[in-house]
């Protein structure tokens, strides 16, 4: 185990900001989370944030940052591109974009994108979780990335094939918080994936995904006409929507899907899938994510020596 | 043709209201319309808005006031409770709820509800427009009556013998107004029925209703991928919540579809019905709701005839 910092691995999103000061074998030596979201740091500037965060870290100027996420779309610190699918995940580090005018070396890793006029489709983020995963799971040829934005990527060896992304995180947001709902699931306790009603939820989301937006309003109903509460009214909104995510994406009872998820959404979704059959492998997504970073410097400064030598 | 008013007659609904003074056989003598929903009403009090709008009309103190809607709601001025499905639309008047304690006589039509533990569905002021859509259609096997909660109904002569909502208006408005959509779908103008991205939409939703919260997530990548301006996208993003929709209701190319509705609303579900193939007979929700508050007050008053003459 390696004690001598030689990167800073960054996992820049619209709301979270998450550093690691890492050695070389990846162990951990220090970690930085943080709300300084790219939402909220549009005004403050990029590099002030991440330099008042190595400032206090001590971390030597000529230790490189490499970065993955929303830091890399138009509206973040430099726009990182996208490489299109079908990609070979164990390359994206090669095309990383280099941040123009630090002093220190700072490079933004591309996101992916489908490239399709019926069902275009993009990621920024997780392709370098995806890559940490491809590491942990070689042979996997299907992962669930559970979120605010799902996605849903199918891999051939290291070729990403195809990917799809779900609203769901993002839908059981504005479901439970700005529509009628919101009286029927208030409160803002965490779905206990063991919940019978989240289950229901579940199962009735994957076999009739076509009645989901009536399911959600029967939950209205339920607590109407049967005085359901608002735990049981969440866990069932919740399980409906992961449901048709999984109806969408097409799951059969019979394969091996890789889970990149932690904490409460690792739970919900193990168990979900799990509820239909599906056997789970479970990827830590932070372990995923820091190797995927790591892999990309390494791969980055193996290809572009002459850059790094400047 | 008569004109002495017989009946005020009032749809007070969430978000707006609206009374006409009408004669006994249906002549409309004059209408009100404003945003005095409940939502807004409840700080000043039902009779306050209600007379107000009396005096302005000098309608005599003897007419009767007959009200549907979310006035009945539990929220709302008094509450009128719901009968449960199978129910016979005609005898809606005479469980009418008798406002207590007013100068006037003033009744508020009960809702409907369907009592079963899977798939609790509640309806209000609704059942009062298929009332009025009955005697427009008397055979008519299903209705249609989009909205904010789109209902689907099926009846077997006059009875009522299930229905299903659908929270596709309040979706369309949470998600183009509150998620990552709203930076592509940005802008207040109205859908083109005719515009191809809206039937494509249609198409999609219907055939592909899994997907949908795939394909909502699609449009965002359009935009980021192709430029896809908002016009093109808010028609997309309505299409695929009514395509949607009409998979969860289960529409059959080959069947008549009665589409209670008015304006923008009835223009974009009688464009996408068609090009499922439905056909589809329009029934004006104005004039339904007139007439079916008109025939609820007949029922009413021949059946509590003890009650009037209090």
């Amino acid at each position: 185990v390696s004690t001598t910092p030689a990167l800073v691995a960054v996992d820049w999103g619209t709301s979270s900001f998450r550093l690691w000061l890492m050695s070389l074998d990846g162990t951990v030596l220090a970690e930085h989370r943080s709300h300084e979201g790219m939402s909220e740091v549009a005004g403050r500037g990029f590099e002030a944030v991440l330099e008042s965060h190595l400032g206090t870290l001590s971390a030597p100027g000529h230790l490189p940052v490499v970065i993955c996420g929303m830091a890399g779309s138009r509206q973040g610190w430099v726009e990182a591109g996208y490489i299109d699918t079908p990609a070979d995940v164990t390359t994206i580090g090669e095309t990383a974009t280099i941040v123009p005018g630090t002093a220190r070396q700072i490079i933004i890793i591309p996101g992916l994108a489908v490239r399709s006029d019926a069902e275009p489709d993009v990621m920024r983020g997780e392709e370098t979780q995806l890559l940490g995963a491809h590491f942990d799971m070689p042979g996997g040829e299907r992962y669930c990335m559970p979120g605010t934005h799902s996605k849903w990527v199918s891999m051939d060896g290291s070729i990403v094939t195809g990917f799809e992304t779900f609203m769901t995180g993002e839908l059981f947001s504005v479901i439970s918080g700005k529509t009628i709902l919101k009286h029927s699931t208030g409160g803002d306790g965490n779905v206990d994936a063991n919940d019978p009603a989240f289950l229901t939820g579940v199962r009735d989301g994957w076999t009739q995904p076509a009645k989901t937006t009536h399911h959600l309003f029967s939950i209205r109903a339920g607590q109407l006409l049967y005085d359901h509460q608002a735990g049981e009214n969440r866990a069932r909104l919740s399980g409906l929507l992961i449901g048709a995510e999984f109806a969408g994406a097409g799951i059969r009872g019979d394969e091996q899907i890789g889970l990149v998820a932690s904490g409460a959404l690792q739970r919900l979704y193990h168990a979900a899938l799990a509820e239909c059959g599906v056997q789970v492998r479970d990827i830590d997504a932070d372990v995923a994510v820091r190797r995927g970073l790591l892999e990309s410097w390494q791969r980055f400064s193996t290809t572009n020596g002459d850059v790094q030598s400047r």
